[in-house]
């Protein structure tokens, strides 16, 4: 298999400034691809650090995919520590520079001395255009192995990535003759890790020595990761069927989704085709469920709208909730929340209203009522059912939770799983 | 100084299926008590491997802390590891056996032999209890070094880090006399890195040499980060200080705001402060904004609620804008935009009421108007405002930075900046 390793160069990702979303990206990208990520080391911008690095992921990894410090600013250092280390010089990429010139007349931006610099690269790397900025990739080959230096703002590494690595990657693959890795995940509710081992048994009496198997807790569930590697794609396939029928014949009932876990994708086009419209009423959300329903493009036809209802004030005024139930029952009771997903199912004039309500927290929690505690709602025509869940104390967990459960919930109720 | 290096052990973020945010987490809390992140690695769940890294981690630092692989099932392979690189031996730890039979019992499970099992630790470990899981941190001291090995799930490796941790490196700055490190961040807007840096001048004529001074560029503007290291925190806030009012003198204009970045604390405060109240009417971010003003709890004095008018629909049915305007100016317009932000504020009856409606894209986009045009509008009694922002072809990125461009545009029309 073809091996790669990250190297994240920035000071902002030690201290916790900035988290690494770009190493998660590359690591995706390039699992999609069949290769496989060994490492992923994170230093400061730092040359004798860095010069270190480079030696240690040469010697464990076919690819060094390196990120960050490439801005025109003094405290970008990576340019100069490539020259130094593979004893090259930099000069002048006519190429780049022209992008560099054409890229800030459009911003409507003047050419001065730094933006020269940016178009300075080592003379024995091969320039990977960058089609959204000013930096460009850099690639050296060395004993057979590549290093490529990007820059760290993710849509330029993403693009860099897109227009160059890709096919890099897929042809090291078929002309070094390396298996590929395919992954397939599979999510589980309601089951701890401990006793769906013990559901499946014995990974060895079933997996070969070239698979694996990973059981991944998180507060939406346990997922299970399987891993194989084989000489194509279709083959990894034809393997991890075999193995989900096997855990299927073990696990089934616990089984949430299968492969792709953008679900929501799977919802909305369901949603779609039955021509079904949707909106929402949120209270401890504050909004995150609208935001997930209007996260991908192609969400209009389906999503109409919604009431955030923060406020028992708005509950009553915009949504038209008992204020005697409120009084009765409180805001996060299943009363408020069944009114709360019919009524703005009504007023919106959808096919599903869907609520939440509850104690995200820190604050706000009763012994009869703790923090974690969530309503959630939902009105399909005809039909109102509300569920009461009990998360924890974290309250920005307790609202993703509240999300996806809400999701998870429509999906049961529409019978998609 | 005192030099911690990270280390998260798990398949699942090489692979990009989960992002590292502990390592944020954990390089922030670090950089609050003066330490030092100098190195974070991330590997597979293997031995071999683990085992190389614990030997380079131990020359490159002071304290190693580990994530991940403490799991009960077959694929967490951390603990054995320890056992094998400290040449140790597990044994039944009682007091952590009883806490996990009573977390067992309070969530009504039965107690398994697995559970038996995370109660197993090296012997020359010093147990650190877990108060939220069933997974104990394990501290090994070598050789005047520390190793701390903790569970991978969130919630549990903050409780292990804040209960005890946190001492453990006040600790150690204090009894070894290390220097402190300490960071200043200030956000600025509008002008790039270049031309700040330009605007700044050469770091070396200011700076002395225990300091630095980075440039952070990022969608939202280009973020100053300043880190010096002196005896004690003090002694540093007098250095930050100095520095800050240099930077000042040279680019006051492009400074948004200085230190904690999360001013929607700020805001939040000063409009609890002057009674005031908000509601949102959300197109294109479809309850993003919402969820922000909710992120933090105690917004229920300042945040009473919304309106999420995703369809044209929604628009014109729950927050009465004029159908005349969405033919004659289309749902992304000046008009449309103002008439969103007064009429939620009406019909929320609150002070202040914002909107945004813009195309996210992909799709949707016309040559006069194009993917990443956004109107804003405030209505504050009496004066209503919206203005235009032209952002990219990323539609997350275009729904984060609408909600930014929002509140940034609320901060400016309070004159809090």
């Amino acid at each position: 298999m073809l091996k790669i390793s990250l190297l994240s160069i920035g000071d902002e990702l030690l201290i916790g400034q900035t988290i690494n979303t770009n190493a998660a990206w590359l690591g995706a990208e390039i699992s999609k691809l069949g290769a496989k990520v060994v490492l992923h080391s994170t230093v400061a911008d730092n040359k004798e650090i860095i010069k270190s690095e480079f030696d240690r992921l040469f010697v464990l990894s076919d690819i060094i995919l390196v990120t960050g410090g490439l801005g025109p600013t003094h405290d970008d250092i990576t340019k100069v520590t490539l020259c130094d280390y593979f004893n090259d010089e930099l000069h002048l990429d006519e190429i780049t520079f022209e992008n560099i010139k054409s890229l800030l007349f459009k911003r409507g931006r003047e050419l001065k001395e730094v933006h020269r610099m940016q178009a300075l690269v080592p003379k024995n790397s091969k320039v990977l255009s960058n089609s959204v900025g000013t930096a460009p990739g850099m690639l050296f080959l060395s004993n057979g192995k590549y290093l490529v230096s990007m820059p760290g703002v993710p849509y330029e590494m993403n693009a860099i990535f897109n227009d160059h690595l890709k096919q890099l990657i897929i042809d090291e693959i078929a002309n070094k003759n390396h298996n590929v890795v395919s992954y397939l995940t599979i999510q589980t509710g309601g089951v701890p890790e401990s006793t769906l081992e013990e559901m499946i048994g014995d990974v060895n009496t079933f997996l070969d020595n070239k698979s694996s198997l990973a059981y991944l807790p998180s507060y939406r569930g346990v997922k299970i990761r399987l891993g194989v590697q084989e000489s194509n794609f279709e083959k990894c396939q034809i393997k991890l069927n075999g193995y989900l029928e096997f855990i299927k014949s073990k696990i089934n009932e616990s089984i949430i989704s299968i492969g792709d876990e953008n679900n929501l994708e799977t919802l909305i086009q369901y949603l779609k085709d039955k021509k079904l419209t949707v909106a929402v009423a949120e209270s401890c959300t504050g909004g995150l469920l609208g935001a997930a329903f209007t996260e991908l493009p192609g969400s209009s036809e389906v999503f109409i709208g919604g009431e955030l209802t923060y406020s028992n004030r708005a509950k009553v005024e915009r949504l038209c909730v008992l204020e005697s139930t409120l009084e009765k029952f409180g805001a996060v009771s299943q009363e408020t929340a069944l009114q709360m997903s019919e009524n703005v199912r009504k007023l919106h004039n959808v096919s599903v209203g869907i609520s939440i309500t509850g104690i995200a927290g820190p604050d706000g929690g009763t012994p009869e009522k703790p923090v974690g505690t969530v309503w959630i709602g939902i009105s399909i025509e005809g039909e109102n059912i509300a569920k009461m869940y009990k998360f924890g104390n974290n309250r920005a967990i307790n609202r993703e939770l509240s999300v996806s459960y809400a999701i998870n919930e429509l999906f049961f109720r529409l019978k998609l799983n």
